[in-house]
């Protein structure tokens, strides 16, 4: 095949950052994407229905076309009556960060179990919210995902009604949990279907490939890959990606994050092509997510893309310093016609 | 107890490189240990008897009393005629990598079991030599000694009267082959013993935690550092300390190699006091390399340590350029008196 046409993709976990950050990356996504879940661990998270409707309006006025289904920080001090309010204004994930997890998590819940939070999620099932969450213990980083799923037994149990997402699913023993419970369906990144823990370290060290969760083993990653192929139902493509300046990354304390935005479909597009699994790709990228999400797409949105040569940049410059993306300067056998 | 006094410390394990660096970095040794071996992957790697003399002279003229038990680099060339020459001038360590395997180890063998290097192997068992392996496959990173060690069972049972050292164990389960084989030692550092892959990627990624073997799991440290608290007769204190600039720590390249030598014995001694071993120090950094080597020490020396706070410094500067040791900036409890 030479030529394909995905209608409304959607990047279902997408971090933007904020001012000039989000301004140069925001092109990227909006260019290949009808919309996308947009994190809220913003240097002030998104707490609350102000924070989040303004950041709405700052991401639609680089780019009004771009669905921003816009998420809420879950912390300690939300309180159930402003839920109501979020409702209404069309604000229906909450994001849910246990403290520490990740790049600004540090006002992340301290116990995922607290009876205020429990009360919370009760009335975020009867509103029909959806519970994303980046789920991770404290404990040993190879296993923090492994660990944490009985935190997602617990509540897909307690709510049956709510649906919860396992985002950025790294680790095959999750699989499990995503095929006993219903209410529970997970997004998954570029980068844990195709890397592994080596990608990050096994040669030199590229602190380009770390991220949280942390890369996993070969037979994690092709587990992963497979759910993504097969385009299973309960899964839709997020692709986590994450940008931070190189000064964050070439340091003693690199950030975790993976620039990943700039040429997502093309990348997508050549791996469901060697796999045989083309015909998969639509659900993967929008369908899974039109349906599980309930989104309404108001006017849609066709990308076709073509077989031809084209390359990754090496990297975007912001506020006099530069962004790496995932595969800088590399080759692409896809492009997106614009 | 406020002091404690140790006879002849020998870093097993020890990376010295060459030129500045070394000017650098030696001094840190050399006031701590009586000797230490002293690792052949120079940018111009050691594989002859005469760059081996060399900078070995090289490093006297710097540290006269330091006793360097030099190493050749095994390549697909060294031939075993020049065995005998080694021995002749007291250098009686092959230092064998799979190609790859490390930093400049891209000379290392391509292949452990081949003819000439089996016949190489067979003289060198003759002549009383010891062979040191960085003991790693190519596959996932956290399984690549464990996948060795196969290579390990076949060299010990091929050449029984063969003095073979697995480097830097970092795997819990290369404990069975040091148990199970009389002619296999094993050298530990520092960093192996008290540190986990969480303490290069379990929060920020910290390109100073990175070397190889990779860190591996809180199971595989407490089984390690079981063996040295204990000083299990077969294995001896190898630092494994390895200096780089700090450009090519913060890199997309990074280099492995943790720059542990300032400050070991305090180190050591605050960690075997913390578990109450510090009457097994002594065979840990001493005693047991003395024996399992045969060393012999021309001239005893004899450092002593006080409990009375002090720092590691922050870094080390060098060719207009630093390099930040282990802990940098952080206290000790105890102080070497020179």
């Amino acid at each position: 095949m030479n030529s394909i046409t995905l209608k409304n993709p959607f990047d279902m976990h997408l971090h933007l950052r904020e001012g000039e950050i989000l301004k140069a990356v925001l092109p990227f996504s909006a260019q290949s994407f009808s919309g996308g879940v947009i994190m809220p661990n913003l240097k002030t998270p998104v707490t609350t229905s102000q924070l989040a409707q303004s950041y709405r309006e700052e991401i639609a006025s680089l780019a009004p076309d771009f669905l921003a289904l816009m998420t809420i920080y879950v912390t300690d001090f939300l309180d159930k009556e402003s839920l109501q309010d979020l409702s209404e204004v069309g604000i229906k994930i909450l994001k849910l960060y246990p403290k520490g997890a990740t790049t600004n998590s540090d006002s992340g819940v301290s116990s995922i179990l607290n009876p205020n939070l429990l009360e919370i999620l009760k009335v975020a099932q009867d509103l029909g919210m959806i519970l994303s969450i980046h789920g991770e213990s404290d404990g040993f980083s190879m296993d923090r995902e492994y660990e944490f799923l009985k935190v997602f037994e617990n509540l897909a149990k307690r709510f049956p009604k709510l649906h919860i997402v396992l985002e950025h699913m790294s680790d095959h023993r999750s699989i499990k949990v995503l095929e006993n419970f219903e209410n529970i369906t997970a997004t998954l990144t570029y980068h844990h279907i195709t890397m592994d823990l080596d990608s990050l370290l096994g040669k030199n060290l590229n602190p380009h490939y770390f991220c949280k969760p942390i890369l996993k083993t070969p037979y994690d990653k092709e587990a992963l890959l497979d759910l993504a192929l097969n385009a299973h139902k309960k899964v839709s493509f997020g692709s986590d990606s994450a940008p931070h300046l190189i000064s964050n990354k070439y340091s003693q304390n690199a950030f975790g994050g993976i620039f990943s935005a700039p040429n997502l479909l093309p990348r997508l597009v050549e791996l469901f092509e060697r796999h045989n699994k083309l015909e998969n790709l639509q659900a993967f990228v929008s369908d899974n997510a039109i349906t599980n999400y309930k989104i309404k797409v108001k006017k849609d949105k066709f990308i076709t893309l073509k077989k031809s040569p084209s390359k990754i940049p090496d990297s975007i410059p912001v506020l006099d310093s530069k962004i790496i993306p995932l595969f800088g300067g590399s080759d692409l056998m896809w492009q997106e016609l614009v």
